[in-house]
Formats: C-alpha cells, sequence, structure tokens
C-alpha cells in the first residue's frame, strides 16, 4: 500500500510570515527519500478550534500525518492536546519522560519551572520520542488507520527529531527499500548540470535522478527502489559512475556533508594541518571547518584581518603591496595565505580577500570582485571570481569560502586547481 | 467585518522539499500589516483533483484565496482552469493580455512561442494584475462571497506582483492596521520568561503578546490592531514599557535584528572599536559580526586559536598559565581577550574558549564548560558558562558567542556585566 502523507505545522509565526517553514521542507525531503507520498502541507495557529477543524480535514485525506509546532509550555502544549482529542486518546503522565526533562535543566544549568513538567503528559499508548535537543519530547502513535507523528517546532530540535526519531518509525512503514546516494559538485552551474542530464533524466525511472542547488553547489540525487538494499545499490552503481564520468573533478564527493568536510578528511588522511587569514569572508571560513566535530585534529587556526593593518602587521603582508594594488587584488590575497601559513605553523593555508558589499573600492572593484588563494609546500595559487553584485552578501560570503576549499580540496586529490 | 485569508500554494516541487514555502511567508507578513488574519497556508502538488478539493475547503473557511504557482505554460495553467471551475466561470481570450505577454518576449528579446498565448485566457470578468516581471499575468475575482487573487510563484515575480498588484486591490478590504513591536532578551530561558507573563497574556487581548525562543534567545512580539497607525502605537507603548521594566537589563533591544548588530550600532554611536580572539567559537564571532554590512566601520579583525601555540605565539597568552590552568579556563579567556586588543589595536575585544564537544578535556572539564571575556580600556571580565552537552554543537557555539556579545552591550550600555 502507498502511504500519503499530510504535514501539519502549528504556529502563528508562520501566518504572521515571522519564519517560512523550513521545517515542511526538510520533513518533505526526507519523506520522499523514504518514499512515502507527501500531498499536502498545512499550516493552522496556534487555535485550539482551527487546530482540531486541519486534523479532522487531514485524518480524511492523508494516513500519516506528522505535525511541527505547538508542543512546550509556552503554547500549553496545543498540539498534543487537539491530537489526543481527535483520535479519542487520554494524555497520561509519563514518569520516564519527566525525569527526561529534569535531566535537562539540570545539564543546561536551569532551574525548572513547574509548567515544563506538562510536557510528560503524553497520549497513551504512544511512542515516546526523546527530545535530546530541547526540552519537549515528541511523540508517535496510530489510531484510526491513521499514524501520527509529533515533532517540536524549532528546526534545530525539528531536523534531529525526524533524523534520529521519526525516520526510524517511519521506515518500517515503507515497503521495500529505498536507498540513494548524492553526488556533490563544485564549479558548474545548476541549469548548466540539468542541460547535461536532461533526456537522461526524463528516461530514468529506476534509479531516478533529482537536481538540487545549494549555496552556490550542486547536488544530484540517485534514488533506487528495490526489495533488498543489496538490490537497490545494485542499480544505483552503474549511475553514480556515469555522472562521476561526466562531470569529471567537479564532483568533489558522494555522501559526504560539505566542502569543507572533504577538505578535513584528506588532511587527516595526509597527517596534514590547516591554518586560514580571511578578509572578505569574516571569519566564515573558520567557522565553517570548526563546526565539524573533530576539526581541531587538523585545524589550527585563523587570522580576520578586516583592516590593512592587520594585514601587515599580523600576516606580514608587506605595506608597499597593500598601497600599490590594494588589499583587494590577487597579489594581497597570495600573500596573506603565505603569511597565514608561516603565522599559523600550518602545511597548507587558505586565504579571501574581496568586495562582499555594500559597495565596491575606489580602486574600480565591482562587489562580488574576490580572490582565494592557496598556499603550500610546494606553491601558492590564487583564483580570481568574479561573482557580480546580484547574490546577497551571505551568499557571496558562502561562494567565496566554498571556492577557497575547492582549491584545497583539489589540492589534496592531486587534482589541477582549474579545469 | 473581519476578513479570513487562505494561502493556497501549487506546486510539487515544495511537496518535494526542493525549495521552502517563501511565497507564503511573504505574503502573510504583507497581509498582517494589512490588518488580514491569514489563517491557513495549504501546500498541493500540481494535481487538478487535489488542487479542486483543496480549493473547495478554502472556500468553506476563507473569504480571501490568495494562490500562488500553476500558473503559466509548464504547468498547463492549472490553477487558473481550477479555480475558474470552482467557481463556475469561464476562461475567456483577453487581447490586452495577450498584447501584454508579446510586449514582453519583445523586450526581453526572445521569440514567443504559441503556448504562450495561452495565458491570455482567464477568467470572464476578472481584474487582470499585469505580470511585468515574468509572463504568466496574475487575476484577481469576486465569487460565491469570495475574493480570489491568483498570483505567480517564482519569488521573484510574486513578491512585485503581490506589492503592486494585489495590495493596491487588498487595501480597500481590510479596516484599521496591526501594527507590533518585538522585543529581544538575552539570559532567560523561554519557559522562565513565560511563567512570569503568563497570567498577563491570556488576560490581553488588544495588543496580545506572543513569546518565540531562537537560537538561546527569546524575543515577545507585541501586536495591536486599531483604526490607525497611530492609535495602534499609542496602544502598544504601555505594554512596551511594562515588559521593558519587568525584565530589565535582559531586555537588549527592540525592533533589532540581533545582539551583534546591537554591539555594532553601540559602537560606532561611541565611535569606538572591536576585535574577537576565539577559540571554541572558531570563528562564528567574526562572521556574525561581518554578516552585517558596514561592518568594517566598527570590526578590525580576529584571530581563531584553535592551538595552545597560536594562543602563545600570536595573542601573547603566556605558555605558564597555559599549562597551569589550561587553555579552558578564566585566566586565558582574560588573556585571549587583553592580547586580541593590544594586537587587533582595538577598543573593545572579546574572547572564547572552552569544549563545545565532541570530548571534554584531560583537566576534568566537562562539553558545555566556556568562559567569553571582555577587555576594554578600563577592565577585563570573564564570564563562565556551564551550558551542558545536551545542546548540539551547533548551538553551544551560537550560545557562546552570544553571551560574550551581551557582555560587549551592557558594557556599551553602561549595564552591569550581571544582574
Amino acid at each position: 500500500m502507498s502511504h500519503t502523507v499530510e504535514i501539519l505545522s502549528v504556529g502563528t509565526e508562520l501566518l504572521l510570515g515571522n519564519i517560512a517553514n523550513t521545517d515542511a521542507q526538510m520533513l518533505s525531503q526526507g519523506l520522499s527519500e523514504l518514499g512515502l507520498n507527501v500531498y499536502y502541507h498545512t499550516v493552522v495557529g496556534d487555535n485550539p478550534q482551527r487546530v482540531k477543524q486541519a486534523v479532522a480535514i487531514a485524518k480524511d485525506r492523508a494516513d500519516i500525518i506528522i505535525t511541527t509546532g505547538g508542543l512546550g509550555p509556552t503554547c500549553d502544549d496545543l498540539t498534543k492536546n487537539v491530537l489526543a482529542e481527535s483520535f479519542g486518546k487520554q494524555l497520561i503522565f509519563h514518569p520516564e519522560c519527566a525525569r527526561q526533562i529534569e535531566n535537562y535543566f539540570s545539564r543546561i544549568g536551569r532551574t525548572m519551572t513547574e509548567n515544563n513538567l506538562q510536557q510528560a503528559m503524553l497520549p497513551e499508548g504512544c511512542t515516546i520520542l526523546d527530545n535530546d535537543w530541547g526540552t519537549a519530547p515528541g511523540c508517535a502513535f496510530f489510531a484510526d488507520g491513521v499514524h501520527v507523528i509529533m515533532l517540536p517546532g524549532p528546526p534545530s530540535e525539528c531536523r534531529p527529531m525526524f533524523q534520529y526519531r521519526a525516520k526510524p518509525y517511519l521506515q518500517s512503514l515503507s515497503e521495500g527499500v529505498i536507498a540513494s546516494h548524492t553526488l556533490k559538485l563544485f564549479g558548474i552551474g545548476e541549469s548548466t548540470m540539468e542541460a547535461q542530464l536532461r533526456e537522461q533524466m526524463n528516461a530514468m525511472h529506476n534509479p531516478t535522478l533529482a537536481p538540487y542547488a545549494k549555496e552556490g553547489e550542486c547536488e544530484l540525487r540517485v534514488t533506487a527502489k528495490a526489495p533488498t538494499d543489496q538490490e537497490a545499490q545494485a542499480l544505483l552503481r552503474p549511475t553514480v559512475e556515469q555522472i562521476k564520468a561526466l562531470f569529471g573533478s567537479k564532483v568533489y564527493g558522494v555522501d559526504v556533508p560539505s566542502l569543507e568536510y572533504v577538505v578535513l578528511e584528506g588532511l587527516k588522511t595526509k597527517g596534514m594541518t590547516i591554518g586560514v587569514a580571511e578578509s572578505c569572508t569574516g571569519g566564515l571560513m573558520a567557522k565553517r571547518l570548526t563546526d565539524i566535530p573533530g576539526a581541531s585534529q587538523a585545524f589550527k587556526g585563523g587570522v580576520v584581518s578586516y583592516t590593512n593593518q592587520i594585514k601587515a602587521a599580523v600576516l606580514g603582508v608587506p605595506k608597499e603591496m597593500l598601497e600599490q594594488y590594494g588589499p583587494v587584488s590577487a597579489q594581497v590575497a597570495q600573500a596573506m595565505a603565505q603569511g597565514a601559513r608561516r603565522v599559523l605553523n600550518c602545511d597548507v593555508a587558505l586565504s579571501s580577500t574581496g568586495l562582499a558589499g555594500p559597495a565596491g573600492d575606489d580602486r574600480g572593484n565591482e562587489v562580488g570582485t574576490m580572490f582565494v588563494a592557496i598556499a603550500t609546500q610546494e606553491s601558492t595559487y590564487v583564483r580570481a571570481l568574479h561573482l557580480g553584485a546580484r547574490p546577497v552578501r551571505e551568499r557571496l560570503r558562502i561562494q567565496t569560502a566554498s571556492h577557497a576549499f575547492d582549491l584545497a580540496r583539489r589540492y589534496l586529490a592531486g587534482l589541477p586547481y582549474s579545469d
């Protein structure tokens, strides 16, 4: 039997437009990968009557309802109360759940207020989904022919709660196995990639191919459905190889989380270290590397030099060079990388300098002009970027940092810096 | 009469999670500003039967339906066809619309294909909403007691079409205005805040009070409805003042985007500069400051010192201190801030050192142990944090950086560092 899913998001902040419904997007992606068909998203405010009506509609047209938001003390556990009522269930006190909440507060060193214990009231006979990322637990139950899963609203809780709690529960509902691999590409536009794949994509049914564009990068997800994982993998393998051959060194990894992850893994394998000198990216390169647990095994440190004075005093960029070429130049990018390699005492150093906006400089450089460089034992290489002023500041910075990481992963893999 | 709005978004790409429903967010914001109550968002795929059912539900519970997406040739004008049918209207050819579409193509220098003329077929008696930002025109009509407005899906078209086409149409329907202010708090948990406000919140009707938790911070939105903006503001003022008095220095701003924004504005007002020395936050503090356009007016730079060697060599932290107290200590946090102030030549320096995971250190410090410090001309101050190991690494780092910014904004506002 094929399942029909409705995502029911509860939160007045969504209806006021304070936030976008990124939970629904994240869940939709995850559910599609499980082979579950999402047919509806509904958003409703913190109003018991309207939530109740929305649940009645969802019950009628879906056999899996996933709710987000409306858990926790600030909304009187609205979602939990309404869903329990709609499915004729009592809320009962779960002591093990109360202990979890108490533990959470003692770990973060805060005093638990009485209203937090309310969260240990959950529908009778439900499966508790422990929330290790916040206080409100989720839960799941099956009633009236419908599977109900309730997840907290804050994205930093909803995402891991889906990944580690709801997914295992849902996996048992889809028949057969869905397996997928994600190829990550850097240095190619989404439309160029799609144009090269269009005919193939349209002709394919199992596996299927889905392209995504993300923050200046591209992803290709190859998904196959088969009775066993082994059979699904056998279906996937030739397509993965074919795409790798088609896009060559633009493919930086399969099933890897990010460019910076590939860089750190490459460094660790070779026993090498890295450091960064940042101007326009302003700490983003260091931040992205240290987002990864265990980064300290390869990452030594960074210098954010937002002024010429720091470029000269801390990184040793010659003052004459800064005057002659200006801080946004290939020369300065190279000198920054070389300086960082020396000062931070690392094997590989990356640098960035450029104009992320709001304004260009007085040397005629426009917003979007960026230089990234890499300094290694063997040589220094610089890549000039003209990203244009159209992407917002944030995206310009992300793309610039990614270009620097692209130089590092190419160096570590023995690939040419450009192709 | 007060209006009830439903936003009906048509697009399988939303249900697959390829994109977030940012159209609905943008529309919700704009509609709230007009004093129109958005009660529902519904997302449905490119399927005539399901769109038809969703329209039937919307007709039943809303008196303004705004659709996004499903216009234009690639989806066979799905939305237009279904909506016309649902409201018993014929589609008729609008020659003036056809001319507009032809003009658009000649402006962008493309040849118009025949299927584009299909877009000039619109419900009889509708108001045409010319699309100057794409090819598919929108339209509006009133039937069966319901106002229907159809807008194109691509955000770059939907936004201006709402702003310049739908808004003038809707303005005549809304009575009164809605105004709101958002108070931002740091250093208080959502449930503690909510416990202090619960009675008041339940007793209030106009203005209303809504709490939000965001990345370790809290927000309180106060919203009032009145015939004019002036009257709405008069309703808001006493509540805003009351909350400020209640939470004192924990309120770091009203209608401000972030802690770091308040810090930068405070620095600029005083003509002062800032620099950072980061260990556990690994570049995040510098990144958050430089996310803000124009940060260079006050931000000079940073040092990410992920090793003892860099703490000593670049920031001048005494080696004996590092050995005696270890890198995760109040002493080292203070020395880092003082070193950063000297090396980066800035008025205010912030520092962070701590354990963001995955593991504790060999001195018995657990994950979540953090120290942030501030060094100024007058003194150095350190705050010790025990955030616990339960928040994910990313949140530990965000909260730690926020605590450092909290020290800076308190210093700049002449407030005590703790209360």
